[in-house]
């Protein structure tokens, strides 16, 4: 182990390993269920705005640019705590989410379809907890507000 | 919305959709806690391994290769459910870890650090569950059996 990964791994510098376009892994959890509402993704400027103001701040891939969290729908994110991983290349947020939901698609996660084990071949999914909890078209009004990533 | 991100967002194909270099996103955490215990990518190849055998794969970006979690520790995943998002470009394991952890540096999750909230300006990690349950050196003997990603 090199001395640079010890001090990745084993230190207490923050040292965030941006990916080739600037960005890092952001895991949010539910802070009482512990389910995943979602996978999303952080420049410097979101995580700056992170961890300054203890709200989930995004960079959002489609849009290409900073978005924070409930901007348009009121649905934010409160920060209970921001962890990082061994080699500092993936965030969790465990997050106590305002609002019936995290999903543009109007649920409270975006992980409401299951994969079923044990099979080879073509895969259908599985609806789990899919039923929506608000409507994302009366919450984002313009296409331009779809909080996608 | 476009057919396709409809059929995407709302259908029951499993329509993985994997990075330019052939990757997606899996965040596995643990059944029981709800914790996050890594993030981690897979391949076609992992994906459909992991599916048929219900236990993780994954794919090495630093080894190159197809990784059976657990291969050199012991340390398996057995996946009691899996979950793909919204727009299926990140997958979620929710998994029964078997062994003391998850980390290849010897503990149960890989975020074992905390980012301190509410400060602007240089920022020191704290120590989160970072006492080592298990001796790395002991149990990946030879640097080729290092699980990194």
């Amino acid at each position: 182990m090199t001395k640079s990964s010890n001090e990745i791994e084993e230190g207490l510098a923050f040292l965030p390993k941006f990916d080739a376009d600037g960005l890092i892994t952001a895991v949010a959890t539910d802070a009482k269920s512990g389910d995943v509402l979602m996978v999303a993704h952080m420049n410097a400027d979101a995580l700056r705005n992170t961890i300054r103001t203890g709200e989930a701040w995004y960079y959002s891939r489609s849009r290409k640019r900073l978005w924070k969290k409930g901007e348009s729908s009121g649905h934010i994110q409160r920060v209970v705590e921001l962890r990082v991983d061994c080699d500092q290349d993936a965030l969790w947020l465990k997050v106590e989410q305002e609002g019936p939901g995290a999903c543009h698609t109007g649920r409270r996660s975006c992980f409401y379809r299951a994969v079923p084990l044990g099979q080879s071949g073509p895969v259908t999914l599985e609806f789990r907890n899919a039923d929506k909890t608000f409507d994302p078209h009366a919450i984002y009004a313009a296409p331009a507000n779809k909080p996608r990533r």
